[in-house]
């Protein structure tokens, strides 16, 4: 059946619809989600806000906000459609009593959507007072952001609260970078393909590296990220939402919970990282002054509003490992941060080196495969093989040169445009399907992981290291991977300023 | 060391100049290998042959025929230096006492190479001659063309004749299918990269097939032609011999007689075929009138001068079974034929598909990774991965694409020049490398299976099956895989005319 024919109406709430992340995706994406005919017709979108607005107004500010934050331009024939499905209320929303008027806007015979685009601090008002509204059925479905809480205990509180009014098969937590085409590839390539298959494990596999490089700084929200960090900003979600991918078993279908469960085993797997190895395993940074593409860039503690007083890192480096039998022995070297030399985010596996080398003449250590799955800029998957040189000599003095295999989805499919990751997670909201969001005995398993962690550094009383802005972060992460007799992946410093 | 510093000067004979091979292959390839700078200053080209000839005269010759066989035009200065180097003998092969010549003309301090360029029924003569001249040292090397015999007796009495003069390691047996590029690259990706050489068995792999498909017809050697058959003509030299390749264990150096105990190894691993089974493993076909690339062509006994009684085979398709280790279970399918819809040589290995199909809304049952090495017309290696179709799915219904990492010699090293097969292995013989060369007792194990299925088809009382000119052989040959539930791969008839 054709995608759009199973797309039913909704009423498509979003909580926060003035906020950053409703402008500058929630809105874009549903709009051309509207362009791909996979909106129903019935469909409203409902913003909310607290700002009193008669609706003109409304439809007045969504356009002019995709026009600020959508690439191209809009669309007259699809505008009119979209525009003729948006619906605004003004609610404060820590104010139980104004979800009344849901009663009246929304249609109890559609699945109602509440995408709560807010701070994590109000989700538990906003389920309350669409509970005390009576709009609450079976067949609702709420959408929380991350971050969910800031520890392992706060995010169960969270997840109470909203647990209080909705069963986990109604929410959807996102990770966007569960709807990033290189990352739902990862399932493909290696479910579908024996070569890589009969190769992923720690026989065949010598360590993974996941890096999820910023340029940006903090960019005016340094009051929020100092409370947070790198860790829980990236780490705590993005990262291990990734290792968890590539690392579990394969589950017997891709239902949502048959991949959840074997996340959810991954992720119990994670080797406890604690005070007795955490100087071992990890590094934090902090940038200091620095250029970034050639521009001087003021350093953490000189952001605007900064507390010169802070050790909140900015950059962070793990040694990973998993114990468990498919991945003993095998380290998955994770490191993000922020004022990096370029934006990039990449996964590189790495293989096993030839157990004998036959080609002494070109390599004297042979070069392993490796398979480079590339989030951003560009989403890419590359093979890198080794091959003959061509040329003029025998078999027994062969050349040997290393080749990427290259499956860039910019060329294959170049005429296609590649759907943002919220088009596609929006979408599976819309169809109800779970396997891209996150379980919350996910979430706080990760929480209890990376608690650890930082508890560990907060009883360490070391500072992080300073590492200068436009650089791949401080010198102790490159050396966590030098102690292994291993490098981290260099990843091209693209000419895009993008 | 650079390449051309490791080639010392010799005395490079062609028996046979004015024939054929030396005419196409011989003398086109070494202009070439003049023009890379790969003949040592001191190194003279010797043509032999039997007509009375001044050397100027010659020369013109030699010059017509590169203008006539080279797709390039020929270098002013290349021709030159390359023309200064040309010398001319007039020997009656056959008569022992005219090889005196030798003796003024070859220099005792160069080493001497005399490439046999005639039919083997004269390789004896040659040797005898060449040792009553007094010319053989133990640094002289000789080169042999196929077809060595007609099978293994005719065989052992060439190599005996040949024998009786120069020792193993003087003796060269040219196949030119060792000299492609891709040919070679089958021993670099094979032990260069764990990707593969992980996967290199039957418990990954399910069968390799093999195809050789020429376009042409006889060509006007109906005779020649007919003595041999496609089996002696193709398979048991060039079919075998890259059947060796894909099959053999690692060897534990390049070294000629490490690669060669191996290749010999899986040569004895063949299991025979004969009267019990030949019905079963093989099929034999002969062309008939039809058409190729939309030209009516005759039939293989409407050729100028058949034998309309002649049972010889046109077309060969096997089953070929390894009892080893490695390859229990895995079929080699083997087909070579004349008039076929293309000229196109061919590897594919077929690995297995994954033991649980997660994309049965795609495919119900998934397709295998291939490895597709091309030999001609352009040398090419390819590798089918399955990859998610980028766009608006999720998970769940994840729709897969089977996508080609192309590895096109002719797209990645577009500005150079891919050298002819004979290129590389004349230099391999000037620089005495005996790697890409076979080796007596392989021929002679190729012959003792071959034999097998020669005798078992003579005494089986059925013809060969007809097909008509411009298909892929009688319909028998697709039954061949058909019952083993498998189908030839689909090779594409490119638009190019060559």
């Amino acid at each position: 059946m054709a995608l759009e024919n199973t797309v039913e109406a909704c009423d498509f709430v979003i909580f926060g619809t003035k906020g950053d992340l409703a402008r500058r995706k929630l809105l874009p994406s549903l709009y051309q989600l509207e362009r791909a005919g996979l909106i129903h017709a019935d469909t409203r979108i409902i913003g909310v806000a607290r700002n009193q607005m008669e609706l003109k107004e409304y439809v007045g500010l969504v356009k002019e906000n995709l026009q600020e934050f959508m690439s191209e331009k809009l669309d007259a024939a699809v505008w009119k459609t979209f525009s003729a499905k948006l619906d605004y209320l003004c609610v404060d929303m820590k104010d139980h009593a104004g979800y009344a008027v849901f009663k009246e806007h929304v249609d109890a015979d559609r699945t109602m959507v509440c995408y709560l685009a807010t701070p994590h601090s109000i989700y538990g008002d906003i389920c309350k007072g669409l509970h005390q509204a009576g709009v609450i059925d079976p067949s609702m479905r709420v959408v929380l952001e991350k971050p969910i809480g800031h520890d392992l205990a706060s995010s169960k509180v969270i997840n109470e609260q909203v647990a209080t009014y909705f069963k986990e098969n109604q929410i959807y937590r996102i990770d966007h970078y569960l709807g990033k085409e290189t990352v739902l590839n990862l399932i493909a390539l290696r479910f579908a393909n024996s070569i890589f298959a009969t190769n992923w494990d720690h026989n065949c596999i010598d360590h993974v590296q996941i890096s999820v490089a910023e340029s940006v700084g903090i960019e005016g929200r340094w009051g929020y990220f100092d409370e947070a960090g790198q860790m829980r900003d990236m780490v705590q979600n993005h990262l291990l939402q990734i290792l968890s991918l590539i690392a579990m078993e394969p589950p017997t279908t891709l239902d949502a919970d048959a991949i959840r469960d074997e996340k959810l085993k991954v992720l119990k797997a994670l080797r406890p990282i604690n005070s007795s190895n955490v100087s071992e395993k990890t590094v934090r940074g902090q940038y200091s002054t620095g250029f970034v593409r050639g521009q001087e860039v003021p350093g953490y503690l000189e952001e605007p509003d900064a507390n010169q007083k802070s050790e909140t890192e900015s950059f962070v480096a793990l040694k990973v490992e998993l114990d468990n039998w498919r991945w003993a022995g095998v380290p998955f070297y994770l490191r993000t941060g922020k004022r990096m030399p370029t934006k990039v985010s990449e996964i590189v596996i790495y293989f096993k080196s030839q157990p004998h080398n036959l080609f002494k003449d070109s390599f004297s250590k042979l070069p392993p495969n490796k398979l480079t799955i590339r989030l951003q800029p560009d989403e890419a998957v590359e093979v890198t093989v080794m091959n003959k040189v061509p040329g003029l000599t025998g078999s027994s003095s062969m050349n040997l040169q290393k080749t990427k295999l290259d499956l860039s989805f910019s060329e294959t499919f170049s005429d296609e445009r590649i759907a943002d990751a919220y088009e596609k997670l929006l979408l599976e909201v819309m169809l109800g399907n779970q396997a891209l969001f996150v379980r919350r005995d996910e979430i706080e398993q990760a929480w209890t992981w990376v608690d650890g962690i930082i508890d560990a550094w907060n009883n360490s009383n070391e500072p992080p290291e300073a590492y200068q802005a436009g650089t791949w972060g401080p010198v102790a992460s490159i050396a966590l991977l030098a102690r292994d007799e291993r490098a981290w992946y260099e990843s091209k410093v693209g000419r895009k300023t993008k």
